[in-house]
């Protein structure tokens, strides 16, 4: 099983008529839906205004896999549970950040960069073309997803290299974006997916759906356990040897 | 099932009483003795100096993953076989190069580059430290594997930019090697792992066998089958989407 | 002094009225033109009908930067002339590949995979957009360049893992293209330029010719000559040492 | 003229006679005398008790690049000097980070992970092999630097995938350390140099200096001004291309 928490800012559905007709509940609970079908899904809800925004110690210690939604009120994160996210991604919690998430905290925390970009509202077209297509996260997908009507973001967006851009965008307004992007921090893997703006359906679509079904199961940590995850003063050759082999 | 083809040139095994003594029926015998275990793996074999060295359209078609060793007889190869093993990778094969295969055609037509390095046959103690820790190549191992003695490989590796290092060795005379190498070529995955040269036990090591099954299960096509393998002229946006939904 | 050839296939200006109006001479010459006025640029010519298509050893030997536009001809290029160019490319020469040669037999060489992606011709609006400002061959240029009229070339591009995208494009039709991307293979730097079509007058852009003069200076070989470039059988530790800084 | 910092922690320096007799009047001192030879560039220098730590917005905004020597102290760096350094490299300041300021705050900030790695004492022999030397970093180097005693810093480092990694080192004990490894974030560029250790008299190795200087012409930033580096609401095409051009 893979535990997933879906974490959702969950302030736009509440505030604004038109955003709740789109996703009455919020959009985690749209996506929990949607991830029911998936067997070996194991699914958590946390939102902002709940005690420590829902990520607990507890919770997070839990969790394989956390998505990322947030937009209005990134400001409000508080500090030490960004510290905490950022502890776990390193220790091998994989971090799906969705859309306007490329400018939350914990974001800007793990790429070590503004997170800039520019962007529009005008209800464009968009189309995600895959160009990495050996990636486990494009199985299944089309040679591009194509949405009606989503927000525009554009280059340049100020990320580091990459160590994968799986997707990019072209929008009807003349504007390209790298809008699906993968790195590793630590024993963690990230996943950065642009589509998602609160005022369209996007997660209605079920390719998008797909993809972040996909982005889960690669991003939980199947890697090497016995890597010493802190600082170590090590001896020399044959004593380290038994230090190594002693786990 | 993954279908794993183990490659052998398989020559100085029957020239060198030295080495049969080490490898009695060839390397790919004893690596194939070792996959057995694998409930997951369907393993066979193919050598130099069968007809099509084994390597027949049929063949690479039914394979998943190929394995290659080779070393003093690299010219052998025919280049139509190169031509076909390296269509194949393109297309989807994994491929996992072994220690001197560094210089085999198929490995340089891959890279591009020479292939260079530096080396010494010393009987010297060799660390492959574990640089990648995320990497589901390195899942189970220590944080280094340590050989006795081995073949010394040193920088500079004249190769492409990785996409991860997951190894780097230590040698007792003084050197270091990026001995464990991702990358992926067209829908392709390769592996390249130093160890292994056939004077040494280097595959009855436990570990070494680990990694080796841990890069066939990572190398295997996941990706994505719609996207074009072949040039393709378009039409513009709305009849493109037909073509491309029509799969 | 940096040493440019500029090698043009130079068939379609010959063959076709609409070409030669628009390039008369040939696009070399057209790019000749245009170096003219860098005083640390020394400019060379060499085209396919050429003995040894102009490219011989002592050419090549006294070239720092090689450029190369090729389409319909690609396959008259002597694989002697590729493996020539390749070996210079590796020893440290520069490269430059426009347009269509991203289907030359040096290109695909150097790369190791198909090459492939999509097109149109369709005299549609491109743009090309900086994603790696930092970088020293986007200096000088806007955010994006705009071409009223060029073919389209689409993704997925069959390449290896770029070291830097440094330009993605945006096409009318509805396709994105990493469109400026930047490798190294052996001690040589490769940069990959998507507009040039025959058939529009790119090459008069003053952007894109500052690009190409941006990207000769770049990728002028400025490493280290002391690494070897040959496979070197060494000795341990304290010989090695001699041997090393005996240069 | 490239305008360099030097910063240094300098308290070892001045708490220890051992050190204080390998660096008199610290090892900033030690570099700026170094660098004097180089008539391409003007050096200042700043320290860890000076007022801001002697990086005021002033100091900063007239650095091309700034080297980052601390050990001890790190923790007291203030938060506000951090994010002023970290915002002047996203802005296109070089930095180049020395030995132990891999556990810097403005490393790890930059970095977005622990930096964590496995180190010893033992006054051992390190190699610092050159693996990329095509890059302008390793001009006029050995194929490696050899230094008779340094402490040893061991893999796993918990650093974001490199650029480029151009030195690997070998250290006598039996460990390996990608110690020459570069990134770009923003529109900066850092450069991490292993080597340094207070009790050691790493800066008077001639090589060690001259990778240094290679270092400081590599980080001057030499890219694009006209890109955005704030986030930017645009209008769809025609009006877009008004703003883009008009800088």
């Amino acid at each position: 099983m893979i535990k997933v928490t879906i974490w959702n800012e969950f302030r736009h559905e509440k505030k604004e008529k038109k955003i709740a007709d789109i996703y009455p509940g919020g959009i985690h609970k749209k996506l929990a839906e949607e991830f029911k079908s998936q067997t070996d899904f194991e699914v958590r809800i946390a939102t902002l205004d709940e005690p420590e925004h829902g990520l607990s110690e507890e919770v997070l210690n839990d969790t394989d896999v956390l998505i990322w939604w947030g937009h209005m009120a990134h400001s409000e994160v508080e500090d030490r549970i960004v510290d905490r996210v950022q502890k776990r991604v390193l220790e091998g919690m994989g971090i799906i950040v969705l859309h306007s998430g490329h400018y939350s905290k914990i974001f800007k925390r793990l790429m070590g960069t503004t997170c800039n970009l520019i962007w529009r509202e005008a209800d464009e077209k968009e189309r995600l073309w895959v160009v990495e297509p050996f990636h486990p996260i494009t199985q299944g997908i089309s040679p591009y997803i194509e949405l009606a009507q989503e927000e525009m973001y554009g280059e340049r967006f100020d990320i580091p290299e990459p160590d994968k851009v799986i997707f990019i965008s072209w929008f009807e307004g003349g504007e390209v974006f790298r809008s699906g992007v993968t790195w590793t921090r630590g024993f963690g893997k990230i996943f950065y997916f642009r589509p998602g703006h609160e005022s369209y359906p996007t997660f209605y679509n079920k390719e998008i759906i797909k993809v972040l079904c996909n982005a889960i199961r690669w991003a939980k940590f199947a890697g090497n356990i016995s890597v010493p995850k802190e600082p170590l003063n090590v001896k020399p050759l044959e004593k380290l040897k038994i230090l190594a082999r002693e786990k």
